[in-house]
């Protein structure tokens, strides 16, 4: 069956709004070495895959997740020392992103976030005819807490949005920052903490103090589990209870809620986190010995450099043809202009990338 | 750690429409018999469960899956005739009603739909900000497609939602209604095919036609797979690619990506079909015979009965503590008083149910 040639019928249907939204798209390509979506490394070890799937078996497949998956929040409860009724689970902590700004936002209430950041928040605020207000970060990236305040203060924010350490550029927030953001200001503050496990404060301490603080994880990256899609957020529960009506009933499979119950009982949860953090470290060093590349700090499992002397576009096109070594182009974005993300992988991983990038754009 | 007593300051910042709306909940019970969620009674066989799960753990688990799962993508359109990129998969087809929603509603925009039906449409139409006009059925809760045209056009419906059959009260729609809501509407209408494999006709032929038809589909009710999360949306795919901007990034993960990979490969996917609506017709005649309840015709995996000498609180009560049997109570709904949904399980479940409301209201 062929779809009919003329589907303006069915497109003036479609929000204006989202139609000049570009999609979220991510081109696939395939290499060797796969440094382009801040995944861990390490897959877990077969004998714990093989218990969860062994687990997997013996659920029914034919019946509905449980409505609230209790074993899996009193675990989160436990490790965050959060009450169970103020936590949710999502499919990945994008679904928890996106039910928060449904849950806020209605014709033209602004949305503040740093920039650049994870592009979800923009496109996820224009779907919900929010306004999105962008703040550039500082010199090297840094946060800049005051001008972040005033632009959040000025245009009345219902909603700011901080993602510690940011994406993609790794900058964590100062020590005191959600603290003064919420004096500051009426606003939601959505903490994404998706690679807090990697370096930076916290504001999981915060929820006691105030309703107004959401913080979003992931089992996606410090846990090892990108494929499982499994996030969740921290909220006051009369909050909580508020998003989740924008969170779909039975959002996370049984699969994957057998996955991570298992996981996060066992001991060896996020146990790379420390290599991780090394391996990063030890590349930072060694990436700024390659004068032309400006390497920008990073607190997360990925290091943002700028490409001073190519085009970041012709970088990413040898790195992978040349070394089957596939990074992140965020160049098209004006702030990151001649910019490519590079995810921290194993030590090889990382000896592999900077090797190549020396070879390419020349040593000291 | 304890969260703060007053959550006033967090709570106005929540949406007026969003805080008036009842969360979406079901109460947990544990019974023998569990027919209260339209769950297939039949899992997987043990070894293609087995199968499933050996493919799993060789998939890598700290990777995201794929962008765009293509395999996947392929088998449904080849199963539907459709072009792979007209085809959308979500997170269970809850996923891409919400989507459908997200993209085409602003500031006060009508949803028509039917009354009553799943009450999903209607929670997320306020989230979205849209206005959600129900339109009665008829005598037997069977679809009056006049008076839905009549309302449609007189509203200016922006999407209209057909549920066929619907849930929970079973009613198909007739032949033409599709091509008649299309003719007389500029709306899009969004047709929910979650239970269409158990009767009644389907809009799939009808999206050559029209880029104003989308079609959601779901494994987890005639594919038996609930606790996988996957449904899927048919679309012209110029209208595909803006409900996917509202559709989260990596929403299904890699564990049901697989299972639902190999399943559809597998020659005896939805193998229980005939039998189900067979248990359903026999079911049917038995419970006519209770003179009690008001019996109404199904085209789908369940029967909506009307209990007329006890209120349907008790009877529910007495199936689920007398007889370990859980039914689904939706009497709360003006138009549903004094009702209960039975999914159809396997015959000796239709038996249980049947015999058990015979004892509890008494036969002819």
């Amino acid at each position: 069956m062929k779809p009919p040639p003329e589907p303006a019928a069915g497109l003036d249907l479609i929000k204006p709004a989202v139609r000049e939204q570009p999609p979220y798209s991510l081109k696939a390509y395939s290499a060797a070495r796969k440094l382009n979506q801040n995944e861990s490394p390490y897959d877990l070890p077969a004998a714990l895959k093989r218990e969860i799937a062994d687990r997997l078996t013996a659920v029914p497949w034919n019946r509905y997740p449980e409505f609230t998956p209790g074993p899996l929040l009193d675990l989160l409860a436990a490790r965050y020392d959060w009450p169970s009724d103020g936590i949710l689970v999502g499919n990945g902590s994008n679904e928890l992103i996106q039910a928060s700004l449904a849950v806020t936002l209605e014709g033209g209430d602004r949305v503040v976030a740093p920039s650049p950041t994870f592009s979800l928040y923009r496109l996820l605020t224009n779907v919900f005819g929010g306004r999105y207000v962008p703040v550039a970060l500082g010199p090297d990236f840094r946060y800049q807490i005051d001008s972040l305040i005033e632009v959040a203060a000025r245009e009345r924010a219902r909603v700011v949005v901080l993602n510690s350490p940011n994406n993609p550029t790794g900058s964590a927030l100062p020590p005191d920052a959600v603290e003064r953001v919420l004096a500051a200001t009426d606003a939601l503050v959505v903490c994404d903490e998706a690679y807090q496990e990697f370096g930076g404060p916290s504001a999981v301490g915060l929820l006691g103090a105030s309703p107004r603080v959401v913080v979003l994880r992931t089992l996606s990256k410090a846990f090892g589990l990108a494929g499982l899609r499994l996030g969740f957020a921290l909220a006051h529960p009369a909050v909580a209870r508020e998003i989740a009506k924008a969170k779909l009933p039975y959002n996370v499979n049984a699969l994957s809620l057998t996955a991570a119950t298992t996981l996060l009982a066992h001991p060896e949860t996020a146990a790379h986190v420390a290599e991780i953090v090394a391996t990063r470290d030890r590349g930072f060093a060694r990436l700024r010995g390659i004068p032309a590349l400006n390497v920008y700090p990073s607190a997360a499992n990925f290091i943002l450099v700028r490409c001073l002397t190519l085009p970041a576009r012709e970088v990413f096109r040898r790195l992978l043809h040349d070394h089957g070594i596939l990074v992140r182009d965020v160049s098209a974005a004006p702030e990151l202009a001649e910019c490519l993300r590079i995810s921290v992988g194993t030590p090889e991983d990382m000896d592999a990338v900077v090797d190549a990038l020396g070879e390419i754009l020349g040593r000291a």
